[in-house]
Protein backbone atom coordinates (compact mmCIF):
# COMPACT_ATOMS: atom_id res chain seq x y z
CA UNK A 1 0.00 0.00 0.00
CA UNK A 2 1.80 3.07 -1.26
CA UNK A 3 2.11 5.61 1.98
CA UNK A 4 1.62 8.67 -0.61
CA UNK A 5 2.11 8.90 -4.15
CA UNK A 6 1.86 11.85 -6.71
CA UNK A 7 -1.62 12.40 -7.69
CA UNK A 8 -3.00 10.91 -3.76
CA UNK A 9 -5.22 14.29 -2.93
CA UNK A 10 -6.83 14.02 -6.13
CA UNK A 11 -7.15 10.60 -5.55
CA UNK A 12 -8.97 10.86 -1.93
CA UNK A 13 -10.83 14.01 -3.37
CA UNK A 14 -12.54 11.86 -5.75
CA UNK A 15 -13.12 8.69 -3.37
CA UNK A 16 -14.46 11.34 -1.22
CA UNK A 17 -16.84 12.99 -3.43
CA UNK A 18 -18.40 9.76 -4.72
CA UNK A 19 -19.42 8.56 -1.08
CA UNK A 20 -20.70 12.09 -0.01
CA UNK A 21 -23.00 11.09 -3.47
CA UNK A 22 -23.75 7.98 -2.62
CA UNK A 23 -23.93 7.66 0.83
CA UNK A 24 -24.22 11.00 2.15
CA UNK A 25 -21.56 13.36 4.02
CA UNK A 26 -22.71 12.66 7.81
CA UNK A 27 -22.08 9.01 6.84
CA UNK A 28 -19.21 8.28 5.38
CA UNK A 29 -16.22 8.94 7.46
CA UNK A 30 -12.31 9.33 6.58
CA UNK A 31 -11.82 5.20 6.99
CA UNK A 32 -13.70 4.77 4.12
CA UNK A 33 -12.28 7.14 1.66
CA UNK A 34 -9.21 6.16 2.63
CA UNK A 35 -9.89 2.90 1.98
CA UNK A 36 -11.33 3.53 -0.96
CA UNK A 37 -8.13 4.82 -2.22
CA UNK A 38 -5.98 2.00 -0.55
CA UNK A 39 -4.30 4.30 1.70
CA UNK A 40 -4.00 4.96 5.62
CA UNK A 41 -6.28 7.18 7.78
CA UNK A 42 -2.73 9.11 8.67
CA UNK A 43 -2.39 9.62 4.73
CA UNK A 44 -5.57 11.11 4.66
CA UNK A 45 -4.68 13.88 7.13
CA UNK A 46 -1.49 14.47 5.91
CA UNK A 47 -3.57 16.34 2.78
CA UNK A 48 -6.84 17.49 4.45
CA UNK A 49 -7.72 18.47 7.85
CA UNK A 50 -11.38 16.51 8.00
CA UNK A 51 -12.97 15.26 5.32
CA UNK A 52 -15.35 18.53 4.65
CA UNK A 53 -11.92 19.73 3.97
CA UNK A 54 -11.53 17.67 0.53
CA UNK A 55 -14.76 19.52 -0.67
CA UNK A 56 -12.84 23.33 0.44
CA UNK A 57 -8.99 22.48 0.23
CA UNK A 58 -7.08 24.31 -2.41
CA UNK A 59 -8.90 27.89 -1.66
CA UNK A 60 -6.05 29.99 -2.42
CA UNK A 61 -5.35 28.78 -5.51
CA UNK A 62 -8.53 29.12 -6.48
CA UNK A 63 -8.35 33.12 -5.69
CA UNK A 64 -5.11 33.31 -7.17
CA UNK A 65 -6.67 32.45 -10.68
CA UNK A 66 -8.93 35.39 -10.09
CA UNK A 67 -6.37 38.30 -9.00
CA UNK A 68 -3.47 37.11 -11.15
CA UNK A 69 -6.26 37.19 -13.84
CA UNK A 70 -7.14 40.70 -12.83
CA UNK A 71 -3.39 41.81 -12.95
CA UNK A 72 -3.05 40.71 -16.28
CA UNK A 73 -5.47 43.72 -17.56
CA UNK A 74 -4.07 46.49 -18.65
CA UNK A 75 -2.85 49.49 -16.27
CA UNK A 76 -5.19 51.97 -18.04
CA UNK A 77 -8.22 49.35 -17.39
CA UNK A 78 -11.46 50.31 -15.94
CA UNK A 79 -12.02 48.63 -12.19
CA UNK A 80 -15.06 46.71 -14.14
CA UNK A 81 -13.06 45.70 -16.75
CA UNK A 82 -9.74 44.88 -14.97
CA UNK A 83 -12.29 43.00 -12.76
CA UNK A 84 -13.85 41.11 -15.91
CA UNK A 85 -10.59 40.03 -17.18
CA UNK A 86 -9.80 38.45 -13.53
CA UNK A 87 -13.28 36.75 -13.28
CA UNK A 88 -12.92 35.21 -16.75
CA UNK A 89 -9.17 33.91 -15.92
CA UNK A 90 -10.62 32.29 -12.52
CA UNK A 91 -13.62 30.68 -14.84
CA UNK A 92 -10.53 29.64 -16.67
CA UNK A 93 -9.59 27.54 -13.64
CA UNK A 94 -12.87 25.00 -14.21
CA UNK A 95 -12.20 24.09 -17.86
CA UNK A 96 -14.95 21.30 -18.98
CA UNK A 97 -12.71 18.21 -17.21
CA UNK A 98 -13.75 19.53 -14.23
CA UNK A 99 -17.66 20.41 -14.85
CA UNK A 100 -18.37 16.76 -13.83
CA UNK A 101 -16.82 16.98 -10.31
CA UNK A 102 -18.09 20.59 -9.55
CA UNK A 103 -21.50 19.40 -10.27
CA UNK A 104 -21.44 16.54 -7.95
CA UNK A 105 -19.91 18.51 -5.40
CA UNK A 106 -23.03 21.16 -5.98
CA UNK A 107 -24.92 18.20 -5.11
CA UNK A 108 -23.45 17.14 -2.14
CA UNK A 109 -23.38 21.17 -0.88
CA UNK A 110 -26.71 22.30 -1.82
CA UNK A 111 -27.68 19.03 0.64
CA UNK A 112 -25.78 20.05 3.62
CA UNK A 113 -26.63 23.62 5.16
CA UNK A 114 -23.02 23.66 6.85
CA UNK A 115 -21.42 23.52 3.42
CA UNK A 116 -23.63 26.05 1.87
CA UNK A 117 -22.80 28.45 4.88
CA UNK A 118 -19.63 27.53 4.06
CA UNK A 119 -19.52 28.14 0.74
CA UNK A 120 -20.73 31.54 1.45
CA UNK A 121 -18.04 32.43 3.14
CA UNK A 122 -15.93 31.38 0.10
CA UNK A 123 -17.62 33.92 -2.40
CA UNK A 124 -16.75 36.75 0.60
CA UNK A 125 -13.22 35.53 0.67
CA UNK A 126 -13.11 36.26 -3.03
CA UNK A 127 -14.66 39.57 -3.27
CA UNK A 128 -12.17 40.62 -0.26
CA UNK A 129 -9.21 39.29 -2.86
CA UNK A 130 -10.42 40.91 -5.32
CA UNK A 131 -11.15 44.34 -3.87
CA UNK A 132 -7.60 43.97 -2.52
CA UNK A 133 -6.06 43.57 -5.88
CA UNK A 134 -7.81 46.57 -6.93
CA UNK A 135 -6.90 48.41 -4.53
CA UNK A 136 -3.49 47.90 -5.14
CA UNK A 137 -3.77 48.71 -8.53
CA UNK A 138 -5.02 52.26 -7.19
CA UNK A 139 -8.88 51.63 -7.66
CA UNK A 140 -10.26 54.15 -5.02
CA UNK A 141 -13.05 52.57 -2.65
CA UNK A 142 -16.04 52.06 -2.83
CA UNK A 143 -15.38 51.55 -6.75
CA UNK A 144 -13.09 48.57 -5.56
CA UNK A 145 -15.76 47.18 -3.40
CA UNK A 146 -18.07 47.69 -5.94
CA UNK A 147 -16.60 45.94 -8.72
CA UNK A 148 -14.98 43.36 -6.32
CA UNK A 149 -18.86 42.55 -5.31
CA UNK A 150 -19.59 42.61 -9.30
CA UNK A 151 -17.52 40.04 -10.25
CA UNK A 152 -17.58 37.97 -7.55
CA UNK A 153 -21.71 37.88 -8.62
CA UNK A 154 -20.70 36.98 -12.32
CA UNK A 155 -18.46 34.01 -10.96
CA UNK A 156 -21.55 32.81 -8.78
CA UNK A 157 -24.09 32.71 -11.42
CA UNK A 158 -21.27 32.20 -14.40
CA UNK A 159 -20.89 29.13 -11.92
CA UNK A 160 -24.52 27.83 -11.54
CA UNK A 161 -25.35 28.40 -15.24
CA UNK A 162 -21.35 25.85 -15.91
CA UNK A 163 -22.70 23.28 -14.23
CA UNK A 164 -26.59 23.14 -15.21
CA UNK A 165 -27.52 19.88 -17.18
CA UNK A 166 -26.82 19.90 -20.16
CA UNK A 167 -24.77 23.87 -20.57
CA UNK A 168 -22.30 22.93 -23.30
CA UNK A 169 -20.32 26.71 -23.03
CA UNK A 170 -17.40 27.08 -21.24
CA UNK A 171 -17.41 28.92 -17.99
CA UNK A 172 -15.41 31.54 -19.55
CA UNK A 173 -17.89 32.06 -22.65
CA UNK A 174 -20.83 32.37 -19.96
CA UNK A 175 -18.82 34.93 -17.89
CA UNK A 176 -18.40 37.29 -20.98
CA UNK A 177 -21.96 36.88 -22.13
CA UNK A 178 -22.91 37.86 -18.09
CA UNK A 179 -20.72 40.63 -17.90
CA UNK A 180 -21.83 41.88 -21.32
CA UNK A 181 -25.31 41.77 -20.12
CA UNK A 182 -24.20 43.72 -17.28
CA UNK A 183 -22.86 46.64 -19.30
CA UNK A 184 -26.36 46.03 -21.37
CA UNK A 185 -28.21 46.65 -18.51
CA UNK A 186 -26.14 50.05 -17.40
CA UNK A 187 -26.08 51.08 -20.98
CA UNK A 188 -29.87 50.45 -22.08
CA UNK A 189 -32.21 53.06 -19.78
CA UNK A 190 -34.93 51.95 -21.87
CA UNK A 191 -36.98 49.35 -20.02
CA UNK A 192 -35.75 45.59 -20.96
CA UNK A 193 -39.23 44.05 -19.41
CA UNK A 194 -41.43 42.44 -21.25
CA UNK A 195 -45.52 41.83 -20.64
CA UNK A 196 -46.51 39.43 -18.70
CA UNK A 197 -49.72 37.47 -20.13
CA UNK B 1 -45.08 40.72 35.84
CA UNK B 2 -46.96 41.49 32.51
CA UNK B 3 -47.05 38.35 30.15
CA UNK B 4 -47.19 39.73 27.32
CA UNK B 5 -47.27 44.01 26.88
CA UNK B 6 -47.14 45.97 23.21
CA UNK B 7 -43.43 46.46 22.44
CA UNK B 8 -42.37 43.28 24.18
CA UNK B 9 -40.39 42.09 21.25
CA UNK B 10 -38.53 45.20 21.02
CA UNK B 11 -37.79 45.19 24.96
CA UNK B 12 -36.67 41.76 24.56
CA UNK B 13 -34.30 42.16 21.55
CA UNK B 14 -32.46 45.51 22.79
CA UNK B 15 -31.71 43.42 26.50
CA UNK B 16 -30.12 40.92 24.67
CA UNK B 17 -28.29 42.59 22.22
CA UNK B 18 -26.87 44.45 25.51
CA UNK B 19 -26.26 41.05 27.31
CA UNK B 20 -24.84 39.71 24.02
CA UNK B 21 -22.46 43.02 23.82
CA UNK B 22 -21.55 42.61 27.17
CA UNK B 23 -20.62 39.32 28.44
CA UNK B 24 -21.15 37.56 25.01
CA UNK B 25 -23.42 35.57 22.92
CA UNK B 26 -22.41 31.83 24.34
CA UNK B 27 -22.88 33.31 28.19
CA UNK B 28 -26.32 35.01 27.61
CA UNK B 29 -29.08 32.68 28.70
CA UNK B 30 -32.58 33.01 27.41
CA UNK B 31 -33.86 33.10 31.87
CA UNK B 32 -31.18 36.11 31.47
CA UNK B 33 -32.23 37.89 28.50
CA UNK B 34 -36.15 37.32 30.43
CA UNK B 35 -35.59 38.45 33.87
CA UNK B 36 -34.06 41.63 32.21
CA UNK B 37 -37.44 42.62 30.61
CA UNK B 38 -39.20 41.15 33.15
CA UNK B 39 -40.89 38.55 31.55
CA UNK B 40 -41.36 34.41 31.76
CA UNK B 41 -38.99 32.53 30.25
CA UNK B 42 -42.21 31.27 28.06
CA UNK B 43 -42.73 34.56 26.89
CA UNK B 44 -39.95 35.15 25.13
CA UNK B 45 -40.45 31.81 23.64
CA UNK B 46 -43.75 33.16 22.20
CA UNK B 47 -41.52 35.57 20.38
CA UNK B 48 -38.07 34.18 19.50
CA UNK B 49 -37.31 30.10 18.77
CA UNK B 50 -34.10 31.01 20.30
CA UNK B 51 -31.89 33.47 21.75
CA UNK B 52 -30.02 33.55 18.22
CA UNK B 53 -33.17 34.38 16.96
CA UNK B 54 -33.91 37.93 18.12
CA UNK B 55 -31.09 39.14 16.18
CA UNK B 56 -32.98 37.58 12.68
CA UNK B 57 -36.42 37.86 13.32
CA UNK B 58 -38.57 40.16 11.13
CA UNK B 59 -36.72 39.29 7.89
CA UNK B 60 -39.83 39.06 5.57
CA UNK B 61 -40.75 42.79 6.66
CA UNK B 62 -36.99 43.19 6.08
CA UNK B 63 -37.02 41.88 2.23
CA UNK B 64 -40.99 43.39 1.89
CA UNK B 65 -39.42 46.69 2.62
CA UNK B 66 -36.93 45.99 -0.51
CA UNK B 67 -39.33 43.83 -3.08
CA UNK B 68 -41.93 46.95 -2.08
CA UNK B 69 -39.49 49.28 -3.27
CA UNK B 70 -38.98 47.58 -6.49
CA UNK B 71 -42.60 47.43 -7.24
CA UNK B 72 -43.13 51.71 -6.77
CA UNK B 73 -40.39 51.90 -9.73
CA UNK B 74 -42.24 53.17 -12.50
CA UNK B 75 -43.36 49.76 -15.00
CA UNK B 76 -41.12 51.40 -17.72
CA UNK B 77 -37.65 51.38 -15.64
CA UNK B 78 -35.07 49.41 -16.46
CA UNK B 79 -33.91 46.41 -13.77
CA UNK B 80 -30.77 48.55 -12.66
CA UNK B 81 -33.57 51.73 -11.82
CA UNK B 82 -36.05 49.05 -10.66
CA UNK B 83 -33.14 47.70 -7.84
CA UNK B 84 -32.29 50.88 -7.64
CA UNK B 85 -35.72 52.15 -6.19
CA UNK B 86 -36.41 48.87 -4.13
CA UNK B 87 -32.65 49.18 -2.62
CA UNK B 88 -33.13 52.67 -1.60
CA UNK B 89 -36.54 52.32 -0.14
CA UNK B 90 -35.33 49.19 1.55
CA UNK B 91 -32.48 51.33 2.88
CA UNK B 92 -35.23 53.95 4.43
CA UNK B 93 -36.11 50.78 6.96
CA UNK B 94 -32.75 51.75 8.73
CA UNK B 95 -34.07 54.95 10.12
CA UNK B 96 -31.53 56.94 12.17
CA UNK B 97 -32.90 55.35 15.30
CA UNK B 98 -31.74 52.25 14.40
CA UNK B 99 -27.95 52.96 14.13
CA UNK B 100 -27.18 52.42 17.26
CA UNK B 101 -29.05 49.06 17.31
CA UNK B 102 -27.63 48.29 13.75
CA UNK B 103 -23.56 48.55 14.98
CA UNK B 104 -24.23 46.71 18.15
CA UNK B 105 -26.11 44.04 16.38
CA UNK B 106 -23.01 43.94 13.89
CA UNK B 107 -20.42 43.52 16.39
CA UNK B 108 -22.17 40.07 17.99
CA UNK B 109 -22.77 39.00 14.78
CA UNK B 110 -18.93 39.67 13.68
CA UNK B 111 -17.73 38.25 16.74
CA UNK B 112 -19.50 34.67 15.78
CA UNK B 113 -18.92 32.43 13.10
CA UNK B 114 -22.30 31.09 12.94
CA UNK B 115 -24.03 34.40 12.80
CA UNK B 116 -22.18 35.14 9.78
CA UNK B 117 -23.26 32.77 8.57
CA UNK B 118 -26.61 33.42 8.88
CA UNK B 119 -26.13 36.70 7.98
CA UNK B 120 -24.65 35.88 4.62
CA UNK B 121 -27.76 33.64 4.13
CA UNK B 122 -29.93 36.12 4.92
CA UNK B 123 -28.59 38.15 1.53
CA UNK B 124 -28.74 35.40 -0.29
CA UNK B 125 -32.45 35.26 0.65
CA UNK B 126 -32.50 39.05 -0.75
CA UNK B 127 -31.10 38.56 -3.83
CA UNK B 128 -33.38 35.71 -4.16
CA UNK B 129 -36.49 38.15 -3.62
CA UNK B 130 -35.40 40.64 -5.66
CA UNK B 131 -34.75 38.13 -8.29
CA UNK B 132 -38.41 36.95 -8.48
CA UNK B 133 -40.15 40.08 -7.94
CA UNK B 134 -37.85 41.20 -11.26
CA UNK B 135 -39.10 38.35 -13.04
CA UNK B 136 -42.42 39.21 -12.00
CA UNK B 137 -42.47 42.43 -13.61
CA UNK B 138 -41.13 40.73 -17.00
CA UNK B 139 -37.39 40.81 -16.70
CA UNK B 140 -35.47 37.96 -18.18
CA UNK B 141 -32.65 36.27 -17.15
CA UNK B 142 -29.62 36.59 -16.35
CA UNK B 143 -30.76 40.71 -16.39
CA UNK B 144 -33.02 40.05 -13.08
CA UNK B 145 -30.12 38.11 -11.31
CA UNK B 146 -27.76 41.14 -12.10
CA UNK B 147 -29.74 42.86 -11.04
CA UNK B 148 -30.74 41.55 -7.98
CA UNK B 149 -26.90 40.68 -7.05
CA UNK B 150 -25.93 44.37 -7.95
CA UNK B 151 -28.61 45.83 -5.37
CA UNK B 152 -27.65 42.94 -3.13
CA UNK B 153 -24.24 44.27 -2.77
CA UNK B 154 -25.07 47.49 -3.14
CA UNK B 155 -27.43 47.06 0.18
CA UNK B 156 -24.35 45.40 1.88
CA UNK B 157 -22.67 47.83 1.18
CA UNK B 158 -24.23 50.96 1.69
CA UNK B 159 -25.16 48.94 5.60
CA UNK B 160 -21.36 48.68 6.45
CA UNK B 161 -20.49 52.57 5.39
CA UNK B 162 -23.63 53.41 7.81
CA UNK B 163 -22.73 51.49 10.61
CA UNK B 164 -19.04 53.05 10.38
CA UNK B 165 -17.91 55.28 13.38
CA UNK B 166 -18.61 58.99 12.74
CA UNK B 167 -20.51 57.96 9.39
CA UNK B 168 -24.04 60.36 9.52
CA UNK B 169 -25.42 60.20 5.79
CA UNK B 170 -28.99 58.22 6.08
CA UNK B 171 -28.75 54.51 4.40
CA UNK B 172 -31.24 55.72 1.93
CA UNK B 173 -28.09 58.34 0.98
CA UNK B 174 -25.45 56.34 0.94
CA UNK B 175 -27.12 53.57 -1.09
CA UNK B 176 -27.95 56.55 -3.91
CA UNK B 177 -24.29 57.94 -3.50
CA UNK B 178 -23.23 53.72 -4.44
CA UNK B 179 -26.00 53.41 -7.28
CA UNK B 180 -24.12 56.40 -8.82
CA UNK B 181 -20.61 55.11 -8.38
CA UNK B 182 -21.60 52.04 -10.25
CA UNK B 183 -22.85 54.59 -12.90
CA UNK B 184 -19.61 55.80 -12.78
CA UNK B 185 -18.06 52.66 -13.10
CA UNK B 186 -19.93 51.44 -16.03
CA UNK B 187 -19.93 54.55 -17.76
CA UNK B 188 -16.58 55.65 -17.33
CA UNK B 189 -14.27 53.39 -19.89
CA UNK B 190 -11.53 55.24 -19.25
CA UNK B 191 -9.06 53.69 -15.99
CA UNK B 192 -9.86 55.01 -12.48
CA UNK B 193 -6.81 53.96 -11.10
CA UNK B 194 -4.23 56.98 -9.57
CA UNK B 195 -0.73 55.69 -9.07
CA UNK B 196 0.54 54.69 -6.20
CA UNK B 197 4.03 55.60 -4.91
Amino acid sequence: MARWAPGTPDRLRAAALDLFVRQGLEDTTVAQIAAAVGVTERTFFRHFADKREVLFSGQEHFRSAFTEGVAQAPPGASAIDAVRTGVVAGCAWFDDERRAYSQQRQTVILANPGLQERELLKMTALAAALRDVLDARGVEEPAASLAAETGTSVFRLAFQQWIAEGETRSMPEIARTLFAELDALYGAPAARARPRG
